[in-house]
């Protein structure tokens, strides 16, 4: 038996992927310990991972295989309580190994539809009980005390998601191509090219972040929508500098550049540009008014319950928590493709983002939770991303005056 | 991809194993957490045993997955301080697991050539450096704290060194067979084969334990052999209950009733009824005399160096820590292979082992150092199990004033 995916034996691609994983989205230091996840059909890729990381002078390698077969059996078979139950003790280890400076990857490539079929009382009760026992180490994740990555592996069951119509083997080489293409793994100088792509997402940062905008203006078909940038905001995106130091891409690929709005702000009409995948349901063609800050009507053609439960979750789910600016021709967009995963489907387009705010994306890092309540910066249990850009979206800066100018036209930049 | 052995995908004898992993082996108490570890070429079985596991009643079941792959990338990659380096903070978080009381399961299926090629000294250090980390873990394991049970699985790697000259597909589905026989999974009842078993191991420690011999003699081609029995030592073998009040049987398979020698008593020559494989090395043809107690003599006809470099270790790695009588005729043995594995190995045939002694194979299971030390009870820091019975051998029983009574003859019990 071979764990290879047989269309990636001799693919060089998925070692360009694997050097970029280690070298520009951790930026992994010589004697640093590596702790990595990943589903065990990404064992390939983990193993280039794993060589890379210690040709890069990495201490240890420790990964983790998730294995689906046994998250279902765990459904199908385990007792009531079991869902309670959560390895707190494994997660504690993993808080104690970033805490002695380990950097955490994580190869991402989760089959949308898992629990699409099991009962939803037993999946949010064994979510809650797996994100309280792991808050420990996450919080040091989001905190970016260490650097972290993610990238991502084609699996036979996310491929079968993304392209329900081919045979199996073709469905997972098509998601690579897009996968690779998008990680920009399947260019000649992957790290040059990662450099550039750094450096231009670097330069619109700066630019945005000298123009201190007191908003943004989206237009396009079924948009006009103002949303206000909070009071403070720094822009983010591309690289990221953790606390240990060390300066890295947390997520292959991204594309985006990303802010704090003030929630209170937002107003007017905004129509999604892309099916938006949540829990289970594709929710289509939605449709959202926002006044004085809250959404008031809602519509979607599909999955209109699902999205009035979804912006019911609390009073923060209706309120906007990050905008974000992509340009239409960017790679992930290019590949035309609903991925039905966050790593990609942001960055394929501009987006917003009901729910929880981003409390690093402001100039003071430090900020206290009250200061950030003055700001306008949200709170909510969600956080989700939905696509609102497209190649006919125009996005204006406006100042404090309401004066407008350009920054993307048909979806491109213009400044 | 699937990462099912093809052999295996609807063999009804790999669900019977798993039952047996979880009823027999662990004998897993409802609300349970397990804690398992397996090769990632076992995952078939792994899953298997996850399903028994909650069909039993477990709480939650998290697996480790190893990867030879991985573990060979540190071999050829790693910085020369990688070799001193352990993951003590997953160790210790699995120590914390036991404390909580989950049960421990691992699935046997090594390459026992993985590191044949490497530099030895990288390979002392790293194993070093994990049975440091891995200690409290360890320790609550041999003390039986917690049910444990090791149970086998036929991996590519470990079937290529049994079966050199077969094609792979037929070497693992070989090694399964004889896997899976020795197991007793093949029988049509395998729980209700166990409790036979079980109780005929019981019936053997029971008549070991009252007639409380002074020593042991083997005979045959080759071997006189006196074994002395430790004072107030106590017979082991089959069923097990650990300090958590939970019976299990810690070994599938296991043929052998064991316990610890007087290792100052030993006294005659020794041949050994089949090769030793020893870190990686074949040796053959062991002669050995021992002279009150300690090898006088060693010899071998291939592999000599590695044998006196063995016996040399230290001063305790030339005295017998255990003696163990396995009839000629079982399954293990039946199957005339040569494992390279120790579950199987030393199940094969009656044995000795020189080093360590289990300070548990008493009477009473408090004894302190210095009453081990003064019931002859050996320290060393190796326990290296060696063949020497066969269908030839002869054993007799012992009192203190040497009166012998046969216990077996021909290789087979008569008492
Ligand atoms: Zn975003
Ligand atoms: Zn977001
Ligand atoms: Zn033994
Ligand atoms: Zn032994």
């Amino acid at each position: 038996m071979d764990t290879h995916p047989s269309s990636s034996l001799a693919d060089p691609r998925l070692d360009r992927l694997a050097e970029l994983a280690v070298r520009v989205g951790l930026n992994l230091a010589p004697g640093q310990e590596l702790v990595m996840t990943a589903p065990v059909e990404a064992i390939d890729l983990s193993r280039r991972i794993t060589e890379q990381a210690y040709r890069a002078g990495a201490s240890l390698v420790t990964t983790f295989f998730s294995d689906d077969q046994a998250a279902l059996a765990r459904y199908r078979h385990a007792p009531e309580e079991s869902f309670d139950a959560a390895p707190g003790w494994l997660y504690d280890g993993m808080a104690k190994a970033f805490r002695r400076g380990a950097a955490r990857l994580a190869i991402v490539g989760d089959d949308p539809t898992l629990l699409a079929g099991q009962d939803p009382d037993k999946v949010a009760r064994a979510n809650r009980a797996r994100s309280a026992a792991y808050r420990p180490a996450l919080e040091l994740i989001t905190a970016t005390a260490i650097n972290w990555t993610l990238v991502a592996a084609a699996t036979p069951a996310w491929a079968a998601a993304v392209f329900p119509d081919l045979p199996e083997a073709e469905a997972v080489a098509r998601l690579w191509d897009a996968i690779l293409a998008a990680s920009r793994a399947d260019q000649p100088d992957p790290v040059g090219a990662w450099a550039a792509h750094n450096a231009a997402l670097m330069a619109r940062r700066v630019m945005l972040n000298e123009r201190r905008y007191a908003a943004l203006r989206f237009r396009g078909p079924g948009t006009d929508l103002k949303v206000g940038l909070a009071a403070g905001h720094a822009w983010m995106g591309g690289l990221s500098t953790a606390k240990n130091g060390i300066t890295g891409n947390p997520n292959i690929p991204t594309e985006e550049v990303f802010t704090t709005p003030d929630a209170r702000v937002t107003e007017g009409v905004v129509a999604a540009t892309k099916p938006l995948a949540y829990q289970g349901t594709l929710i289509r063609d939605i449709r959202v008014r926002f006044e004085a800050g809250r959404i008031t009507e809602a519509s979607a053609s599909t999955g209109q319950a699902v999205l009035e439960r979804m912006i019911s979750t609390d009073e923060g789910a209706r309120m906007l928590g990050e905008v974000a600016l992509v340009p239409a021709s960017n790679p992930i967009a290019g590949s035309g493709l609903l991925f039905f995963n966050t790593l990609f489907d942001e960055n394929a387009a501009s987006h917003i983002a009901l729910g929880q705010a981003y409390s690093r994306c402001f100039v003071d890092k430090a900020l206290s939770p009250e200061a950030l309540d003055a700001a306008g910066a949200n709170r909510s249990l969600i956080h989700v991303d939905w696509m609102i850009g497209s190649a006919e979206t125009e996005v204006d800066g406006l100042d404090a005056e309401g004066r407008a100018e350009p920054l993307m036209r048909r979806g491109e930049w213009v400044r």
